[in-house]
């Protein structure tokens, strides 16, 4: 290869990056280098004091780098009521709506046996303690629609319904806007299925 | 915001990098925090080793961490053809064609006064001193077909020929396989004007 050998490191290292391929990781290389060296230094800068010290949330498992994160330590939230999802991404998205005011549990992952995800993985234990310890009486299971998404589920469901905890799953069916003549069909089934009465 | 601070900082310093807005910052930040810690390690490890030692080559200004890059030392290359390019990017296309086997000069711009890019930006002076010293008997002026990239070139040329220097202009014009239909037209225009003559 033609390149320098460190500028061919970095191209390397950039492809790491979620949906970045050979041909966007050269141009960032070379527009780190040309044109934004202060960026790239804080880039590297932040990239390490994040690696070194943002860790799991002691009592959520969301990512933060103090004990317990800001929704653990937050005050006003409804601690009777549990949110679980899979990610700290998914965490935010359900922040951003303000429709939740409870607090979270976040399994980092889904059960996913071929990707050696069991239950210790997903942190569990620290799950079974919080339902053990804390006065939750509801759990709200928010992990994905797909077929780990809603195995999970079951599984915690299980967990919460035999410590009489009440568990729920939130809502899946046609997006608000969303038309019935272009929603996938396995939507549209699932929408059919959980019809509710009109009141 | 509710994400902790040392997140909120990686995310900020991922916008830096070109075609990447917040949520593909988010995106990239949970990703290497989660699931590849080893690879953020390297990347932030290339980037700071990149700024520390990758600069320009003194003989050509492409991007080195030697003080000659590699097509400046390499022998078997024509040493009486000189290439200018805008960028190391541009080198690289031009170097997969395998069609050019002559030395390179990279502008790291084009002059661009609004940008704060003049003469001196662009190493300008030390492609006189290349002129003035090595044999070079053409130059191949390779800057984008874009205003800016046709003035340089006519700066360049002004330069070069004032030498008694051939300049050349790599040709503009319908792209091979192109379809007239949908070409735009200043292309098409393009290619009239610089029609060449069947023999």
């Amino acid at each position: 290869m033609a390149l320098s050998p460190l500028l061919q490191e970095l191209i390397n290292s950039l492809r790491c990056l979620p949906g970045v391929g050979y041909r966007s990781a050269q141009r960032m290389a070379f527009h780190l280098i040309e044109r934004d060296r202060n960026g790239a230094r804080t880039l590297a800068q932040a990239l390490t004091v994040a690696l070194d010290q943002v860790d799991y949330c002691t009592r959520c498992r969301n990512l933060t780098e103090t004990p317990l994160c800001t929704y653990c330590t937050r005050p006003n939230r409804d601690e009777s009521i549990l949110c679980v999802v899979e990610t700290p991404a998914d965490l935010l998205a359900i922040e951003q709506t303000s429709a939740f005011k409870g607090r979270y549990f976040v399994l980092m992952g889904r059960l996913s046996p071929l990707d050696g995800l069991g239950p210790a993985e997903l942190g569990i234990e620290l799950l079974i303690n919080l339902l053990n310890q804390d006065e939750i009486k509801e759990v709200v299971i928010a992990t994905n629609a797909t077929v780990e998404g809603e195995a999970t589920a079951h599984y915690i469901s299980q967990l919460v319904k035999t410590r009489s905890i009440k568990a729920s799953r939130i809502a899946y069916g046609i997006p608000l806007g969303g038309e019935l003549e272009f929603i996938d069909s396995t939507t549209l089934a699932q929408a059919l299925t959980s019809r509710t009465e009109i009141m």
